[in-house]
């Protein structure tokens, strides 16, 4: 099946492997004019890339962006846009002893299951490496929703027991604490954390939160291409991500209606909400309201302690994991996050633009 | 958009509005030679058709199905299977007084500013009865499913505070209680605390757990298509979900690997899991345990306490709505969420024909 | 496989048998806003309608078009739009010979080959009734089109040996001569030529010019998605058609570069082609020229004079078809072939309102 | 929109304009298990590799193909695999002249018309040299279909005037004669005519064949899937392509029912037929005997003779077009036209696996 393409007519196919020769993106369907360069990929590319920290695998990659197609002096063309980031630090050696084993937690066991075979360097095809294409996607994404003062913010909200103290918010630090915690003091607590379990060879697990800003109401469909159902698959299709949350998400199965609904009020003229459990989407279609979505993200199951196995004789084994890994995915993966609201919103954006027979008549003069 | 249309190669398109003439669906896709008839459909319908207790809508509708096409003495051709059901309870002079206003929590608003207009007769396309399309869809799923020893069960698991108790578990009960939980005590709770809700002109959320056994390990694909990213999909297209989960779900955020880890071990010359915290899914791809997710219900937001809303004017004003409502939406929505999981894994299953060459072979005699 | 969807965005799903219940379409990603009533599809219909002079079927259906979904006071709605035509006169009886056997020129053993059985009634699935869906769709999207200024003509240009003579073309001809050619000498000379045809127990084939008017410049794609690409598929999908024209079509490859060429002018202001070889389209956009295409329609595989062929248990036999049949496709399929011209055009335009940021910068007002 | 991705399952991206720093395509949905090397691809690229003999264009590409994912062990994973070939000739400085102006039969003012600006060099990504993506993915689906005996031969038909004489029929002169013709005398005689053609700074057209042989009965669809309907798509996409047949085609249209139909035999067990007018598909499914199809090709729209057209300002100016062009691009299209129709026969095998409940029990042991 081709199941590495995502969009509809904003959309990336991504191919590569943690220890083939490189890993990339093919963005079709961007609109033409859009003013783009590498260094708007890179900054992305730069924030998910390892080896920044002591809380990431030591696994050193430049993950330095080719941009190939699709620019011309400056601006998109309405072409393809091929990027394309050199493997530089393969050490396939590290992976040999994983070739006949199935690692728990990870798709070792469903590979073979289902293609028969597997290029197990490095996890191949389902190496979070293979977020690198969706993040140069998603960097292009995200540049075009600025042009229509759509922002998206992710954060780590927290790792493992350790939660982020929302009254001491604090956007900068996104980008400064190792944690990727808009919460400093929060992050020093997690880093002791994850300290604790890089001593007892473990691992941890944490949430992410991704705010949408400024989507104007009225992207989105009403049934299966609900804005929330894409915005669902966009990120539980992000590897380690067990459950998705809208809004308010799990506690709104406790509550009753006259709790939950939101008042609709006038501000500035516009229609607007008293409040937000809703997370910015009604029926499938956003309503001018912040988006809000948290992904819930398990522990990383590369760890360094021994576990019980089997191998691909179907022999039960021991397995003690070595290599280079991240003792948590979470602040790596708070980029992602970002990356695929972002897809997801330009498709439902350029998807919109054929909505209405006035729109349509704004476009072709009539 | 087109948004309509769920499935890849096993697809469905559903179509109709609340109070239309009728509403369907049509089944695309589907292997030829499947026995199929009417009763196989209607059973499913059955389950989430109105009326049929206390705590569901007033509104009758008898949604007798009827095939249209697609069929041939008893078996599908392999042509779309088009079903329709007529509408016979339309009420829609219930629906004049929120012509022009937008309930909250409702998808009125985000549907005049997506389209301009809308059908507010009733929640025209955003109504709950859009789902006895996916249902009747679904079923003719689960019936291929069934053919390969694929069953899937649905149940409520909560409804506004109220949990059943695990020890307690009778599968045979999620039929025969009015809240679709498999454990009448609890059952009987709900029931009480609903009755209390609808005194108070107020409504309830819940949530609902899913169970799809007897999946072979190698369904779904390791990066945008995976099944759980689909699965999350599917089930957030039902209008109301706000939270989905899959396998242990919220709670591996804060465990650490070795906990969360699912070791392998041989069972019957099989490869198997010990525990299934995964849920049944690992890297996107099945692994033969059996597949497990929840989906977070909202109260409804037809309530009919008054309410603080606007109008298409842009005027403030107190609503307090009338009409026919359903004062918790799960007990009906647990047949919904089966089909959508049955219409995903149908889809996977088709898809997964062609991943290898060895079994193409199989087919083409080579 | 699911193969019965058609468009990308502005998308047609058909259904049903030659001799089920009923025939219909849903069309999905109709834009919001245009005024559409039963009219608007039944004269359309009316055109494809069989039994309505000697040189057709003499199988006779009302083919009367129930509007189902999708409209709210005389508007689309932006829903999918759901059409039904029963079937009133089956005479299954006429087909009880051919359930064993394969005719010549017709899908009998191909599907028998696909699917391991067929609906054989009147052809099933591949029987031209099919069309009517097809018909009911692009009504709509011919309806839409005119809103752009867009028209869409076509009509026969040749039945057997006779072609129409161009310096006679009246255009009001096409819808009343029985033959659909824009020249009433010709068409009585095609009517001599069929009833010969019949005479002899045999049928005829022709050929189907079609002119679409008014196309702005900048509809299509420069690579897969071709406008001329996808309306070869659009022509070819229909059943009979064997060749497909653009522009000039064959007789381009005898040509040199400088005889095929298009030179480019003004005219009013506006960039013009003083030629039209191309056909309205180069590279695979349109260039504002009107667009022609010729559909190349085989003769009525279903002839009354005796065969060759084999049946299912695999024996040769002599076959003389009975039952009623065109002895010529191409007057009733004219309107189809306008009809498959619309809905590609339309998807096109729908498609092309996302290509460009200041397009889109437009209709979201920024 | 996203229009550079082709097929359904079996599916190709290409990416990269003429004066790019590369050119390349993603190929997804390959079984995995597919021996494959680079080999397999560059003999498929040599062939449309430019400067091989005094009638292609100067330019001189190595085209060396890159393989870089997808890959394991000399087999396919079935992940994308990525194909990238680096432009080494590019001379932007001979395209200068035409930044400003529309050159007739080329598609400069219609990516004005659609994206407001384009990329001008080379044709950018109308250039001919897009499809190299295609043939490299083409050698892809044709390595695959060889695994199941179909194979596929297309040919020069005609140049201009000149015909090859179907008696002196040689398949191996097709990869020696410089034309393409499978005919060494028509060759002599169409290399004269193009010599000619180039003195007058003219151009020439011409005709593709295409057989593709060991295709089993029963692939492809009853409606808009049909077999012939998408390979006249994947041929139409071609550049300069303006018209499509199947098995006898135009000639079709004159003909009557008793003499095009073909008549059903029994052969060695097999179902066959006795003629092939139809070209191997009837009704949209392949019926076992070979499929043929035609390519319709202008002529070389940049010719050295001057021309009139205009330029942006909307000036009327002559142009005479400088650089390095084939005076005819029928040889080099021989191996588009073999990949396009390998791709589009491959999508059909693998989403055909999923057409029969007794297949897929073949699969799934049931």
């Amino acid at each position: 099946m081709a199941g590495s393409t995502y969009g509809k007519i904003f959309q990336i196919t991504t191919w590569g492997e943690s220890h083939g020769a490189a890993l990339g993106v093919v963005v079709d369907g961007c609109p033409a004019g859009l003013p783009l360069c590498t260094d708007d990929i890179q900054i992305y590319l730069d924030r998910r890339k390892p080896g920044q920290s002591k809380i990431t695998t030591m696994r050193r990659e430049a993950d330095q962006v080719e941009l190939l197609s699709g620019l011309f002096e400056g601006r998109t063309t309405g072409t393809p846009i091929s990027m394309m980031i050199r493997n530089t630090s393969q050490r396939s050696a590290d992976y040999g002893e994983i070739a006949n084993c199935y690692r728990p937690g990870h798709a070792d066991y469903t590979f073979d299951a289902k293609y028969g075979f597997r290029d197990y360097r490095g996890g191949g095809r389902s190496s979070g490496r293979e977020t690198a294409g969706r993040v140069a996607g998603g960097a292009v994404a995200a540049k075009l929703l600025r042009e229509f003062g759509i922002t998206i913010t992710a954060y780590t909200l927290s790792i493992g027991p350790v939660k982020i103290d929302r009254s001491k918010f604090d956007p900068d630090a996104v980008l400064t604490t190792p944690t990727g915690m808009p919460d400093p003091d929060a992050s020093a607590m997690a880093e002791a954390y994850l300290a604790d379990c890089m001593k007892n060879y473990d691992s941890a697990g944490g949430v992410i939160e991704c705010i949408i800003d400024g989507v104007p109401a009225g992207l989105g469909d009403p049934v299966f291409e609900k804005l929330d159902a894409n915005l669902s698959k966009a990120i539980m299709s992000i590897g380690a991500v067990k459950a998705v949350e809208i809004g308010d998400g799990t506690e709104v199965s406790a509550r009753q209606g006259s709790q939950n609904n939101d008042p609709f009020r006038m501000k500035d003229g516009q229609v607007t909400k008293t409040t937000n459990h809703a997370g910015g989407i009604l029926g499938g279609i956003s309503d001018g309201s912040p988006i809000i979505l948290r992904a819930y993200v398990k522990p990383t199951p590369s760890i360094f302690s021994p576990q019980q196995t089997v191998n691909r004789q179907g022999e039960e084994i021991e397995l003690a994991i070595k290599g280079r890994h991240d003792p948590v995915i979470v602040p790596r993966a708070v980029v992602v996050v970002e990356c695929m609201a972002a897809l997801t919103v330009a498709d439902a954006l350029l998807l919109n633009a054929a909505a209405r027979l006035d729109h349509l008549k704004k476009i072709y003069g009539r």
